[in-house]
Parts: structure tokens; C-alpha cells; sequence
């Protein structure tokens, strides 16, 4: 209703204003193939997708220009990768698995249409890899870029796994990378993120190609999250107590699944990963890789909570234990500050 | 993640930002009931609703301040009410009984804690109307107040109604009210919704009490409109072949039928409802109320064509006829223009 009609008159549609509303949808829908679970799918009144477990898991985001993304920093496939990553992975995070994506785009009349594009398909590349499609959406004009994503879920018989079943004695594990967006950030802000400026400074600091290619693989973390999709209903089928997204930082998600469960949970440093990238990283840009372990979010690695005789495949690492109390720990010392954490050396 | 964090340090939290992002998501939550369809409501990674049918309906729409709505022409509580109307109307068109709403909201720190807490009350109070309770959603800061609302529903066995079905033969069925937010949008736009000046007018013009309270119900009617959700289901029922939620306007939006169902529809003007308050606005804004009733949006009546041998309940004003063909005519007359209409007097 609200992009401009199309004016454009013989050049080109270029902006998604030369388009027009219906013809930015029908730009969208010829990008988008159908999923598995769609029954009808985008150009109707709504969608409607299979629900075979007669339950629906359901959760929406908003991520706005200048707060969730810079276009100076991501491309608009990446972001459309992320905005589909963040809320696939709190489907998974419920035991479930993704079906279907809606987005909302609203944006600028002058947007180009090759940015649009390239947003749909990182929308729908990202849908694909978590083995849902996009359904649906609306389109709107709008001062700045916001995209309002909502990924739907199908428990296939399993029980929603929530942050509130955390019992004391059940181990804390992890799938997924920690605090690598955050060091690709860091990076970014660092003036780190130019492929040549990074080799030289790495070569400065005595580092090896290889190292720069670590180094650049973080910056790749941060423009697009790799969730482990499989993992969260494997933990469902598995009998996880609890689990979340890990979207505000480990000690700050562990400390919504120690709220809500009445537990207290210790995160013991000795079993974080080792992670070459992280450790080189924190030398160039003079910061503890740790705190990005224990604090950075934007990964959507997955937390959970398992009873003691769970026997748990690679991809989940113990972290730590649940007890009696409340809070979370860091070898046993509580914590406070940003996002849950001080670094205390 | 993205308020800023409390800050208010003994005064009344008054603006979101004062809240913080956690604060204004407990503020929600305190003033969101749960719905019959929750299983897991607001509050973990996302939200679970029943879907008993095997198939969800879904829905997504966003609303942008300024384009979608004026903070200064409509309370809080009826932008969320019809933020969340016009998502139930587009499930209940598919012939689905409403569910849950998600809701995106992203606006200025500086928001007054009041006007959020009014929005959500608008949408509580909507999707309660529809059967539905809002189940989950997310917060963030922007430049200026979106709204992002997904509706879920459940098709209780029946077939979804696409717009797709239409055959030659049908009848075409109205169930709500047309043109009437388009005639308060039009006394808005000539300065007649202040009650006062409006009765000067009226009497002016040599109107009546009852004149004055037809009119002021349609500024109410452009304020919040009246889906007719229990129409949806039971066209569903009643074997309808096409259904449609008219947002754009009842001839663009027949125009979407006729093109998805390859055939020609006819309204006949002497079968629309007369309606007197849209008589006497049309004399005192000197507009004509036929054009506001043929192209007029976001009433979010249904419209939805049935095999002749259907018998209608009252609900479901017969306006028209489906016949071999394409596009859209009006009295047998093919039109054009904004919306699909030009008045041709």
C-alpha cells in the first residue's frame, strides 16, 4: 500500500519505489522457492503450513537499521542470513524444528532493488540450511530499514524444552561457536575488518597466514551466525531439562535459564573452547577473548541443561553444573557487570 | 537489548527507555492474559500455541508511524487494536479461527510508558475479541514507532479459502461494513473530528442529533474498524470457493480474486448496503460516499464467493456475481482509476 507507484517509464526498475508494492512482492515471491511444510504460500490472505504436531512453536524479531545491522558493514544477503539465523535458532532452542519464515520488510523508497534481492535470498538461503522456507511477509515504506522476521516450528512429538526445567546436578552444555561475532565486531571497530589492513597488522604482530585467515573467519562469525540448527531438538530428544538461544552472551542467557529454573548455575573456564582465533585476535586489538566467550552474543550457539547420565554427542560441551542456589558463577566466583560478567584479574 | 538501561534512579519509570528492555517486556507480559491456544506464552525463546487442525494459518503485517497511523489522530489503544485487526481479518479470510498474535514493537526511548501499555491493552483487548491472545513478540529502539504483528490461526478441519477458487456462477457475498474508515479518514482530512466542530457543521447544514452520532461513529469506525471474524470460519463452512480480507478496497481486492480464480466479477451498486452516515459525510465534505464504498480500505470487511445453491446467512450481503472473464466491472462496466474505480457520472 505504501511504496510509490511505479514511475520509472522506460529506464529500468532500479528502486524498489520503481517497482511498487506489488511489484516488490512479486519480485520476492519469484526469489523464494516453496518448502516442505508450506501448504499455500506466499500471495494470499496468509500462509498456511503444516503443523503435523498439532502444536506450533512460534517467535518473532525486529532488527533495525543503525541497531542490528549497518549496511556499511553487512551485505544484505548477510543480513537477511542474520535476521533468518536469529529467530531460527530460538525455534531449535525450543526442541523444534524451523518450518517457515515471515518477514516484514519496511524500507526507503530509494532502496535499490539489487539490495532487496540480495536480502531475500540471504533470507531464504539461511531458511533453507534450517530446512524451512519463507512463507510470507508485507512490505512497507519506511524512513530506515527494519525487518520484522517470525520463524514458526514443529515439535515432532517431543516436549518444548524451556529455560525453566534446570535442575540441580544437570550438567550445562554448549553446541555451537562462543564469542566469535563479538571478536568479529571488535575487529570491526578496530578498523580490522579490510582483508589487507588485516595481513599487515597480522604480519606486524609475527602472526602466520594462517592466522590471518582464522582471524578473518571471525569477521565472517559476525556478518552471518552459523546456529547448529540439528542440535536443538537432538537435546529435546535427548531429555535436555532446559535450553536457550544463546543471543545476549552465555552468562547472560544462563542467567534467564537460572531465573526461570531456580537453579544456580557454575560455568568453569577450563572446559570453554581453546580457540586459536580468539586467543590472536585479543593480542591485536588488546582485549581478553574470555569476556567475549562469556559475554558476546550474536552467535546463537545453544545452551542446555542435561540430567548427569545423558550420554551427549561431540557437538555438545560440557560447560559447567546446576545446583541448589541461584545466579551464575564463573569458577565458582559470582559475577556482575556487563552482560553478567566483570572481568576480575 | 537495545532500551537503554534503567536510568531513572527515583523517579517513576515514564519512557521505556526508563524501563529498559526487560522492564517493558514485564510490563507486557503483567498486562497480557493467556489465551485458550498457549501452551508456552511470553517470556522463553518462543512462544507454543495449539494447532489441533495439523496446519497453522500465518499472517505478518507492518505498521509504520506516520504511513500507517498518526499518534496524534488515534489513541495507543486503537492502533493496537487495529494493528491487531487487520492480521486477524487476514487469518479469519482464509477461513481459519484466530489463535495468538506476535508482536514486533520498535519506537524511541523517549515513549511514554503510558502510550506502550495503552498499545498493548488495544491489542489484548483485539485479539480477545477474535478468540486469540498475543503469545509472544519483541521489543526494540527506533527512530519512530513500528509495529510488527504476526497472527496465527487454526483451521479446525476446514479447507483454507484461497482467493484462487472463484468459478463461474458464483455469487459474491459481503459480511462487514465498506467505506466506512475511508469517510473518517476523509472528515479527519477536513478538520470535522473534533465532536464540537462537527455538530456546528451538521447543524449547519441542517442535520440532525442522530446525524451528528451516524457521523462520529464513522470517525470510530477509521479509529478502530470491526473485522467480522466469526464470518470467516463459517464461510469456510458454508463451502465458500473464495474469500479475500478487503484492506485495499473492495474492488481492488475483488481484483486480486478475479485475477488468482481466472474469472470476471460484477458488483451491482443498487445491492450495496445504504448507509446514512456515509451519505450525510459525503454531502458535508462534498465527496461522493459510492467511491468510498467501492475503493475505501481498511474496514477489513470479507468478501468471498459461494456456489449458488448456498444459502447465506444475514450476515452475507449478496453484492455481485462471478461470471467467465477477467477483471472487474461495476454495473457491467469495466473501471479503472485509483483503486480500481473512477467515477464515471
Amino acid at each position: 500500500v505504501t511504496c510509490r507507484r511505479p514511475g520509472f517509464r522506460g529506464r529500468l526498475p532500479i528502486t524498489i519505489a520503481d517497482l511498487g508494492e506489488f511489484g516488490l512482492i512479486a519480485e520476492i515471491r519469484s526469489l523464494l522457492p516453496a518448502g516442505p511444510g508450506q501448504i499455500v504460500g506466499i500471495g494470499d490472505d496468509a500462509a498456511v503450513v503444516r503443523a503435523p504436531d498439532q502444536r506450533v512453536v512460534a517467535t518473532t524479531d525486529l532488527l533495525v537499521e543503525g541497531r542490528h545491522f549497518r549496511r556499511e558493514w553487512s551485505s544484505a544477503f548477510d543480513i537477511g542470513g542474520k535476521a533468518a539465523a536469529q529467530n531460527l535458532a530460538d525455534v531449535v532452542a525450543m526442541g523444534a524444528s524451523p518450518t517457515a519464515l515471515l518477514v516484514g520488510l519496511a524500507a526507503p523508497g530509494d532502496l535499490a532493488v539489487s539490495w532487496a534481492r540480495d536480502l531475500v535470498r540471504g533470507l531464504g538461503d539461511e531458511a533453507r540450511r534450517a530446512g524451512a522456507a519463507v512463507v510470507g511477509g508485507d512490505v512497507s515504506s519506511a524512513e530506515s530499514v527494519v525487518l520484522a522476521v517470525t520463524a514458526l516450528g514443529d515439535l515432532g512429538g517431543r516436549d518444548p524444552v524451556t529455560r525453566g526445567g534446570a535442575r540441580p546436578g544437570d550438567r550445562v552444555a554448549v553446541a555451537g561457536l562462543l564469542g566469535r561475532s563479538a571478536a568479529g565486531l571488535a575487529l570491526f571497530e578496530a578498523g580490522l575488518a579490510e582483508p589487507a589492513e588485516l595481513a599487515r597488522r597480522v604480519g606486524e604482530a609475527g602472526g602466520s597466514a594462517k592466522a590471518v585467515i582464522d582471524i578473518a573467519k571471525l569477521i565472517a562469525s559476525h556478518q552471518r551466525p552459523r546456529p547448529p540448527y540439528a542440535a536443538g531438538p537432538e537435546a529435546a530428544s535427548l531429555g535436555a531439562t532446559s535450553m536457550i538461544d544463546i543471543s545476549d552472551g552465555l552468562l547472560a542467557d544462563l542467567r534467564h535459564v537460572t531465573d526461570a529454573s531456580g537453579v544456580l548455575i557454575d560455568v568453569q573456564t577450563a572446559r570453554l573452547p581453546d580457540d586459536a582465533g580468539l586467543r590472536l585476535t585479543g593480542q591485536l586489538v588488546g582485549a581478553d577473548p574470555l569476556t567475549w566467550v562469556l559475554t558476546g552474543g550474536e552467535d546463537h550457539a545453544l545452551a542446555a541443561t542435561f540430567p548427569q547420565d545423558v550420554r551427549l554427542p561431540d557437538r555438545w560441551r560440557v560447560i559447567g553444573s546446576a545446583s541448589d542456589g541461584e545466579g551464575v558463577t564463573v569458577d565458582s566466583v559470582f559475577v556482575d557487570g556487563p552482560g553478567g560478567w566483570r572481568h576480575f584479574s
